[in-house]
């Protein structure tokens, strides 16, 4: 065995707010030799992601924090340079998880070999990989894009909103992207085919999603929360998908946000929607049937606040704001 | 005709923040004679319902404002007094949206004739009309409760909050109002079997939440919006579904509130979902299949940032929130 050391990154402590260089150690450690059945892999692309912040803060998310001491957890494309598993040989190419460090060692179960394919092997962590997928299923699944319909992708240019917009486009859609340089505003239309891009740096966001989305959107595909979500908000049409899949600009929030904090509806993969009756036509008999039944056995009940009189209808209305009913409030005309 | 006058209240300015009895004004106005296939029915009862203050306002929300002069709107349940169509005749109960005013005259059209019900006519205004159907339709169809799960609804003694709270507890769940006085928590656990109420008004509702929902929230069936709102977010369990109903609240409020503004996602029916790639490995083959297809077709193009070295992931790492990176961000280890 020709290598010895493997050099990993370590966090050495948990940040308040922004990391730094120093929340990291870089170390070199012995490489133990391979026992039964295990595979050794020699990093060559490790994935740099934005959902790491999370693993290095001890509050609980989706999922656990990297211990302190211990090595950044990362998605990697290696080789494998030595194997006692039957499954691998040297030379295979491997998607794994071995994080922050030039070498992995496991019994495999961790790894998938990597097809043959005309793409270069790092494209199994970008556009190929998580990254992309997530652009797939949310675009796919939460935004259900139909043709002509408008599309807002903030981060544009990046792993995710790239792949995201790109499927929109081939969906049909009307597709507006938010970067954060011209540069980069100029590769999402040019390259990626946008139909426009706004940077968000420069521009005002409010006024120019205004302009550039006339009839208002109808899908947002959010990688980055905050104000930028609060304008988009402002300008949705009606049945709007709106695919919470990122919040960068939350990450290393040290308090609350003012007003609603979305992120947990991003951790906790939550639905929220909004609803007004007059949609749903289509559910009145079921409704009735199962009601009046409920009514009948007693599993539901009822209370009214009747008020007597036409002309009290305004002082009884005024009273529903500050919680003056108690129960259904009608007034008794005649 | 015996009947020669009909008292009206009509829409007579738009209020700015709370409505005021100066809003409206009561006038009396002759009852027009028949002409052919009109009904002339008197109404018994008018509903009172929040949503109206959407339609005080010039502001156009899900539905077309009240004019000014115009009478204000409403769900009625009515009397036929006088018929010239042979649909309808005198003595018959009619539900219609004649507004706030003694009777209403119309071909009939906008009438739908009330079943025979061992209830109480008024119900058609209530727990089996359009409150209640929201309470049906939002609990099931978004809510899509299941046993064991914990539900917390606002509003919880009112016209809608009652009925959600009661299919909810059918559907097996356990059930958290809030309410606005300790008669209505008393009424929304002893008579209508909630497991829990907390008063908002006197009891701290992010402390009286977490002991009643120690292992958090699955569904909230919201008819208030603003803080509570707030509240419940910060307590809410994986895969959990938020039911945007009504945002009582913020129906006078003035200003936009701080951070998101939620009730666009209410006026427009729309949805916001949380998504972490990690719940849909099933996902995995179909994405794969197609954005290869699409890379083959040059319909998706990539760009990748990278790195060289592993020493310098901390630093590449920490730029992610900066934006500095343009592309899929990956460090080249070996």
């Amino acid at each position: 065995m020709s290598q010895t050391v493997n050099h990993q990154i370590l966090l050495k402590d948990r940040p308040v707010g922004e990391p730094a260089e120093y929340h990291f150690e870089l170390v070199e450690r012995p490489l133990p030799e391979l026992t039964d059945n295990q595979v050794l892999r020699r990093t060559a692309f490790l994935s740099l992601d934005p959902y790491m912040r999370g693993r290095m803060s001890a509050m609980k998310s989706y999922a656990a924090p990297v211990d302190l001491g211990a090595v950044m957890i990362g998605g990697t494309v290696s080789q494998v340079t030595q194997s006692k598993n039957s499954a691998f040989a040297p030379g295979d190419w491997v998607l794994g998880y071995d994080g922050w460090q030039e070498y992995g060692l496991s019994d495999g179960s961790d790894l998938t070999k990597l097809p043959d394919s005309p793409w270069p092997h790092s494209y199994a962590l970008g556009v190929l990989g998580m990254p992309g997928m997530t652009a797939y299923v949310a675009m796919l699944d939460i935004g259900k894009p139909r043709p002509g319909e408008t599309v807002v992708i903030s981060a544009a240019s990046g792993a995710v909103g790239s792949v995201a917009g790109q499927i929109a486009k081939i969906k049909g859609c009307r597709v507006i992207g938010l970067a954060g340089s011209d540069a980069k505003c100029e590769y999402v239309t040019k390259d990626l085919g946008f139909d426009a891009c706004i940077n968000y740096k420069t521009q005002h966001v409010l006024r120019s999603l205004r302009k550039a989305a006339p009839d208002g959107i109808d899908i947002y595909f959010d990688n980055v929360g905050g104000p930028i979500l609060d304008t988009v908000l402002r300008l949705i049409r009606p049945h709007a998908r709106i695919a919470l899949v990122g919040m960068i600009s939350q990450y290393n929030a040290t308090e609350l946000p003012p007003g609603p904090n979305l992120v947990p509806l991003l951790f906790n993969r939550a639905l929220m929607q909004g609803m007004i009756v007059n949609d749903h036509a289509d559910r009145r008999d079921a409704f009735l049937k199962d009601v009046a039944a409920w009514l009948g056995e007693d599993k539901i009940k009822t209370r009214e606040h009747i008020v007597e009189g036409l002309q009290n209808a305004p002082k009884a209305f005024i009273g529903l704001f500050h919680g003056e009913n108690f129960g259904k409030l009608l007034v008794k005309v005649s």
